[in-house]
């Protein structure tokens, strides 16, 4: 039932096989006439039949001898795709739209062995070498493993989800055996759970979930992997167990939210929404939601410090917008506040301390053996903190620019300004967030 | 100019003199004819010389061997005022007004010494020999401090106060020589101090100040003093002495505020002052106050606890009426409020707390490793919160009788409601709060 979804079809498999061995005919003749030493290859799910049916990903990696430069490669492949874009990781790379793929063409050395790289793209080959022929005749157990994380949510290393990669799926099905064999070990899985399977791992990680490269001894293969989404696995596993459903595969989707339904939750939560809105930094996600986040804690932080308190915040993008939401718990303080300055027996700092406080509403007065003055707040309202402080925070690089160039602050009902329905898709979930957890 | 003002005149002198003595030789009569062996004496500041102008209190012990039966000299005291009030401390007392005096006629043993107490009074007389021998000559700077002390709020044993005795003052005369070197002295202070003017002290005290007691070496006489008191009068003494004024020791009162007055204030500071108002149980203050200190913590615990936060409270009495003020920064929150549950992968806690919280606004989530469901808070209004829990409480023996008893509450501009000039004046000197720490 859910293999017949994610199953690739015949025909899918022969046109995906046609593609990539006729790319890499192409750009071998290249390398032939050109008299360059270069050996090209499929990798990835596609390389290993691994693929979820409508992933059209084609991941074809040049490889050149370690002493060689890639830079012969890479003009090959900019040569193959002529109409392409230049892409950048450690090294450049092309990305192309050929025959309906989106297709990654990545030059790489071909080195002995993965413990020892010159680029991190060079372990790539060394993993579909040892997948791919273990992995034959398990190809649906990964196929169903990594749709149930899709389901979840779990499934992507890419800085924005820090979930599951691809190849972490197929090792945990080697690990395991089957699909109902990685939930089962998974439902007991707690912080700090190591797989090794190799048994040649010799490294301490401190991420909670360890698996030992079986190519790369010195390597954390679930490094990017969060605690939480960990444990969202852990739980989706062990609430699938208790009751299987279609659901968890294929969750229904959240379909924006209306004026209504956005008046609705926030009078039911009776929360103050805080939104900042800016323009997005014209960079690949992976750079973008690290500073999303970092920014989302310094302006978390900055908002207790002052005083108010949050229930929760996210962010997201949409079109070409950046969002961080900030949802109140206290958005509105008193004006006056104390200020605990020294312990009343340190005369000198006392001194300094009433100098710098002169007309004080109240006190100064000594509790708990230290002298306290009461005195206006420079910010009573949680909009107005954000609204003044915002540019000010030493943020990302990407996003400081951006946000000093212009923001706006919605608040409460001001969220229904904002009619994009990428945001309230966004906020749909955000005011859900129901994970299936057992 | 000060001790003008707080030196008792030559007539009150006289008088209190006579009528301490014609009060003494009538129970010493009354004594001699029923055949009890009994030594009246005038103890405290009178007898020692050290009473402020205007203090008219008089105590006379009635001492008994300490294997007789302290009956007989309680019996002796109701006759010689027949008009009294019987009060109890660790024993029955009588007091009275006789010939314009406050008298305390209190029973007590006359022991060997004051280590060996039958009764915490026995310790009184052992004090009076002490002082009055060496206080003379200082009785003025006694007076000195005594009203300085006054001014600074800080005079006084008694619990409502937590101040310094009228012992430990004359103590800190004889250890530092006069009011100006107690003075110098408490401005160096720090919690820890200890002194012991006969050098024989050997138990260690918790307090923040130790003042042994020459009379009982395992005694510390500032017991009742508390840390900010302590570091209050250091302060007070420090700024004086920077600049000496006579309203340290004659501060202006405060007039009561009015409606006006009390509208600018709440005003100005934006918060939001909550008053709980009952009928102050018939106990002493020295009950009463420990048990309304007392319940203002179990309250101030509670409202942070339930996710308000305080500026500050008070308490105090006026008439028969007993009032606790609670000053908020924080009084109203959202209506949804995060639990966080056990980590995630604690199964078992984990379907406990789900099945608990079965309907939540949004959740079950996990964040920091940990389950989280958002839902309703109970109350998101701290007037609401005081006026539902008051009565359920567990507050002192006295309080809480007569809180369930019945209680109003005022919140803001309420407040207005409260005529009573003696609130208005606990108003006035809780929104200012200043005091002459330097």
């Amino acid at each position: 039932m859910v293999l017949g979804k994610v199953r690739p079809g015949l025909s899918d498999k022969k046109r995906i096989m046609e593609t990539s061995a006729s790319i890499i005919d192409r750009i071998e003749d290249l390398a032939r006439v050109r008299g360059i030493s270069l050996h090209a290859m499929l990798v990835g799910s596609a390389a290993r039949g691994t693929w979820l049916s409508g992933d059209h990903d084609l991941d074809i990696f040049l490889g050149v001898p370690p002493n060689d430069d890639l830079g012969a490669a890479l003009e090959i492949a900019r040569l193959v795709a002529p109409v392409h874009e230049e892409k950048y990781a450690e090294h450049a790379y092309v990305h192309a739209r050929m025959d309906g793929f989106e297709v990654d063409l990545v030059p790489c050395y071909l080195v002995e062995d993965a413990a020892h790289l010159k680029s991190a793209v060079d372990r790539t080959p060394f993993h579909t070498k040892y997948v791919g022929s273990r992995i034959i005749g398990r190809e649906d157990e990964v196929l169903l493993l990594k749709q149930f994380m899709k389901g979840a949510n779990v499934y992507g290393s890419e800085l924005k989800v820090g979930g599951f990669s691809g190849y972490l799926t197929e090792l945990l099905v080697l690990c395991y055996g089957s699909f109902a064999a990685v939930l089962q070990a998974a439902s007991a899985w707690r912080p700090g759970q190591r797989l090794d399977l190799e048994r040649h791992g010799i490294e301490k990680h401190d991420e909670p979930l360890i698996v030992v490269d079986p190519v790369d001894p010195g390597r954390n293969v679930a490094a990017a992997l969060t605690l939480d989404k960990m444990l969202l696995f852990a739980g989706a596993a062990r609430s699938f167990l208790a009751e299987p459903k279609l659901d968890f595969f294929f969750p229904p989707s959240q379909p924006p939210l209306s004026d209504e339904e956005i008046i609705a939750r926030i009078n039911e939560r009776g929360t103050m929404p805080i939104l900042l809105e800016f323009a997005a930094p014209d960079v690949v996600e992976d750079v973008l939601y690290p500073q999303l986040r970092k920014a989302e804690g310094s302006i978390n932080a900055l908002l207790e410090r002052s005083g108010f308190s949050l229930l929760r915040s996210d962010v997201s993008t949409y079109r070409d917008r950046a969002v961080m939401l900030f949802e109140m718990q206290v958005w509105q303080l008193s004006k006056a506040c104390p200020r605990i300055g020294p312990p009343a027996w340190e005369a000198e700092h006392l001194a300094r301390f009433l100098a710098a406080h002169p007309a004080p509403f109240s006190g100064p007065y000594i509790a708990n053996g230290k002298v306290v003055v009461e005195e206006a707040r420079q910010y009573t309202s949680a909009r107005d903190l954000l609204a003044e402080e915002s540019a000010n925070l030493s943020l990302g690089k990407h996003l400081s620019a951006s946000i000093r160039d212009g923001y706006n602050i919605y608040a409460g009902q001001e969220l229904l300004g904002i009619k994009d329905e990428g945001f309230r898709i966004f906020l749909a979930h955000y005011f859900r967030a129901k994970f299936p957890i057992g």
